[in-house]
């Protein structure tokens, strides 16, 4: 499955920023693929990048609509679908990271037959999967974890495979989430998996590689998620990891999409390792990532001393201040 | 969706009584349900009922075929396809356990459309369930949890349903794999689930009741188990329990489908205290459940004091000894 790009990029209505975090993942990673965003009035997401109509978009070379956005349930709303049928209208392809496939709907599915437009669910799998087997396998490993969804697992997994190669290391990143695979081209989204297949699903999509070489797993969900947490935990089984890097955002008060408050990094890494030890005995943190947007510099610095002082890791924020410190333990630790 | 009883069960040729434990669950609870049995040579399962060709079954009032067992990953091996068929045509119904849909093997799906016969897949679901919320509901729950899987958790919780109601307190069994909805006509085989809704399903199973009411639910896998761990976690979160049983298997070696040495009951309560207070930072354990079938009655009365000592919670057999010492325990604790 290839999906053609660039892209056109479809936030919806939605409610804040967060939501819209999978077409702001592929802006990170991926500018030159995408010409522009599109969105219905009242949207509170914006990526910043030029505001297009569906003319517009094609004028300048766009081949799919990606539904670039992250609702609770992965539901799309009837009222987006008039976008999506006028673009498959204009002669692009459809991509979708929610739940709801999109043929499901007959306005899409009857315009995708009319026009001979393609429609990808990244979200969805057919792809038959083994259950977990739990055996160790060659290659190293190292998992993005949080304290809650949606706070920097895919980024941090991202900078750090663009640190590791341009050190010389071999890496790959793998993707877990319906961003990442829209990034990579590759990869599961994991939360689509049926339940018994969490771990297989995992371990097929990390195997046995060269003992030097570096699989980055992104991470998802959190331990103490309520919603999610099993998805997280056959992942962490799955993905065995060597090291473990904890993903947190110190502003947030409670967990994403339920009235809870989020658990501790050093909770985070306890319960990782507790649970980690189970496929892979020697599962040890790396370091703490922290999204320090909400601070200015100076608070950041000293915010991030003071979590690497209380943890004795490193600590960084990948947006603002890169993962070398992340890249530098890794190679310190894992000598080639 | 009511599956016609009664059944008759068809085991295939599996290697040993384990894979049958659908077959014999139903057995066990619902034996007056239940014809008889029909096998392949060389099954190594056998229910101790009546063997039966399909022509004796219908004969005797059989109208559905149960296929009855419990394969790694779930798949309906091609030579058991013939039985099947053979069934459909003697004008059975049949419903499967099984991952595989019976409708997606040609000549069953040919059989059943040309015989005007149904074919329910247990294990499967086209349901929709929200993710889960955390949120605490009234009533009151019971979870039976274990050091693997098969290790009794499905009999302990029908086991306890039937004690509390003879003791007139207003219990319901919630089953959350084939065999128990089977058995109970509801509920929801949770590992089938889509990964994001583990949770949501569990809650979904097990809704705001009275605040004496008792939901005993069915347990699944096991924290400790690589292959499964992130259903029983989110099952575990979803449903919230006020107490757990502790089920175990104390002659097995070797984690069930893996090579992996089991946890000890006291690794188990602890980990399933440490995550259950997520969802209910009440949840405390109510007693353990052992299988003792290797021993003889005094060695198994010898260990049960031991573990119950060693705990500090009544342990029973359920099959050898009953449920009441966890039936007492609760009422003790949950005076209504």
């Amino acid at each position: 499955m290839t999906i053609p790009q660039p892209y056109l990029l479809f936030l919806g209505d939605v409610a804040d920023q967060l939501a819209a975090k999978t077409a702001a993942g592929i802006v990170d990673w991926r500018d030159e693929c995408c010409v522009g965003q599109i969105r219905l009035r009242g949207c509170k997401a914006d990526l910043g990048i030029a505001e297009l109509t569906i003319a517009e978009a094609v004028a300048k070379g766009a081949r799919t609509l990606v539904v670039g956005v992250a609702n609770a349930g992965g539901l799309l709303p009837d009222h987006w679908t008039g976008v999506i049928v006028d673009a498959i209208e204009a002669g692009l392809d459809v991509a979708s990271g929610l739940h709801t496939r999109l043929g499901s709907i007959p306005a899409i599915a009857e315009a995708a037959e009319r026009c001979g437009r393609r429609l990808f669910d990244v979200r969805q799998t057919d792809q038959r999967f083994d259950t977990g087997k739990g055996v160790k396998r060659s290659g190293r490993r190292l998992l993005t974890v949080g304290t809650d969804c949606s706070v920097g697992k895919k980024y941090t997994a991202l900078a750090l495979e663009r640190e590791l190669r341009t050190r010389g290391v071999k890496a790959d990143f793998r993707a877990t989430g319906q961003t990442g695979v829209f990034i990579s081209g590759l990869g599961v989204a994991i939360d689509a998996v049926v339940a018994d297949f969490i771990s297989g699903a995992a371990e097929w999509l990390s195997p046995a590689t060269e003992p030097d070489h570096w699989d980055v797993i992104e991470g998802q969900g959190s331990l103490f998620h309520p919603s999610f947490a099993g998805v997280t935990l056959g992942l962490l089984h799955g993905a065995q990891p060597d090291v473990f890097v904890v993903c947190h955002e110190p502003t947030r008060t409670r967990m994403r999409g339920v009235d809870r408050p989020l658990p501790s990094i050093a909770e985070v890494i306890d319960l990782t390792i507790r649970c980690g030890q189970l496929t892979n005995p020697a599962i040890q943190p790396l370091g703490i990532a922290v999204n320090t947007q909400a601070y200015d510099e100076a608070e950041a610095r000293a915010y991030l001393l003071s979590v690497s002082q209380a943890h004795g890791l490193p600590a960084t924020d990948p947006i603002r201040f890169g993962v070398s410190c992340l890249a530098d333990a890794l190679q310190t630790q894992f000598p080639t």
